[in-house]
């Protein structure tokens, strides 16, 4: 079976789990810190990042989120997730490297920064300015996706995409950590209600970072 | 005709002109600045980002090295550049983000910051404990490239491939701003001579960004 090592809050490492799930491939969990990890980790991936899925009995290691989402597509037909023609698959993955890229870089990693890495790691209080700035940012970020989602059933088109799940992976990341003020955003709101109640996501809603709580609305369906 | 929005040091934007290159693709150079682009620009990308292409005619536009590469992996048979089996196009695409992601965090985009941005934009004087740093990343990461070439024809296994597009682009601009110490990795030159020589990496080496220049033995194909 494929092992996937991860942690509770990696975005990355919850895009794949998404995807996994929605094609129907099981898989067991590997709790791997990659601030901590070890000479084995290391091993198997040379980027020293989240996730890596690895297969002991077939010796086949994947690492990089995109690699490891290409790499189903092209093995799994079941629910296709970077369909269509190939300007829609450019689409697709245009969104995909926004939201693993500019909200990652805008959103999710100065939240975990501030919030999980400072509270772990470097035992220091967050920063307020730089939570308001994420939460600022962030309200730009799901003002563009209101835009999308007024045009498009899905983020990127007329059926539900990688797009829409490396949206979401994000987005919950950042929603366990405080940081989206669904106010003002009813669109995404909806869209990411209807994702919530999918039997892949779930899992990542139950699941607890060890010390740090998510606010009450987090694993609420209507939340 | 594709015109390429990019400006002379974007190693992203240097891996799709490697591509197109390669592919036989023609297209026009448009010089923008991403930290001063104006509403045209933010209307093509909302990420803010180079490279982007656009084809006015076809009324297409794509956003995003790694989709735009894909999109012409798909639709340009010449110069296959993410082939073989599964397995080694995801070796393929592990690499594209190593390089893309780990290499450019750690080398290219310090680099860039200080001998460019501070140099052209902030008005200040580079840190020389930030300089040192990437030097000494580039280290382990061609230490890496070693590697893999002592066991491997290229970066990915036995062909060229977007691996090696990509490791090329971001060693390019680092070596431009200095920042690359080839003694030691005698493999690595050897590759990078290669590369040099091709007839898709030629105007990138004749390219000069204003103000800024790079040391003589960037150029020379020997250097």
């Amino acid at each position: 079976m494929w092992r996937l090592y991860q942690f509770p809050l990696c975005p990355f490492s919850r895009k794949v789990r998404l995807l996994l799930s929605e094609k129907g491939v099981p898989y067991e969990l590997w709790r791997e810190n990659p601030w901590d990890a070890g000479d084995e980790f290391w091993a198997l991936n040379p980027a020293g990042r989240t996730p890596v899925l690895h297969e002991a009995d077939k010796n086949i290691t994947l690492c990089d989120s995109r690699a490891i989402c290409e790499y189903f597509e092209e093995t799994v037909e079941k629910m296709p997730m970077i369909n269509g023609t190939v300007a829609s698959r450019a689409e697709i993955r245009r969104l995909v490297a926004l939201f693993d890229e500019n909200f990652y870089y805008d959103v999710t990693g100065p939240l975990l920064h501030e919030r999980m890495k400072k509270r772990l790691i470097l035992r220091q209080p967050p920063d307020s300015k730089a939570l308001r700035q994420a939460m600022k940012m962030a309200h730009g970020h799901l003002d563009y996706m209101d835009y999308l989602i007024d045009t498009r059933p899905w983020l990127a088109g007329s059926t539900m995409s990688l797009a829409d799940l490396t949206a979401a992976a994000q987005i919950s990341v950042a929603d366990y950590l405080g940081g989206i003020d669904w106010s003002g955003h009813e669109q995404t709101r909806g869209w990411y209600s209807v994702f919530k109640s999918r039997p892949s996501f779930r899992p990542l809603l139950s699941e607890r970072m060890e010390v740090i709580q998510p606010p009450s609305h987090y694993g609420e369906i209507d939340g």
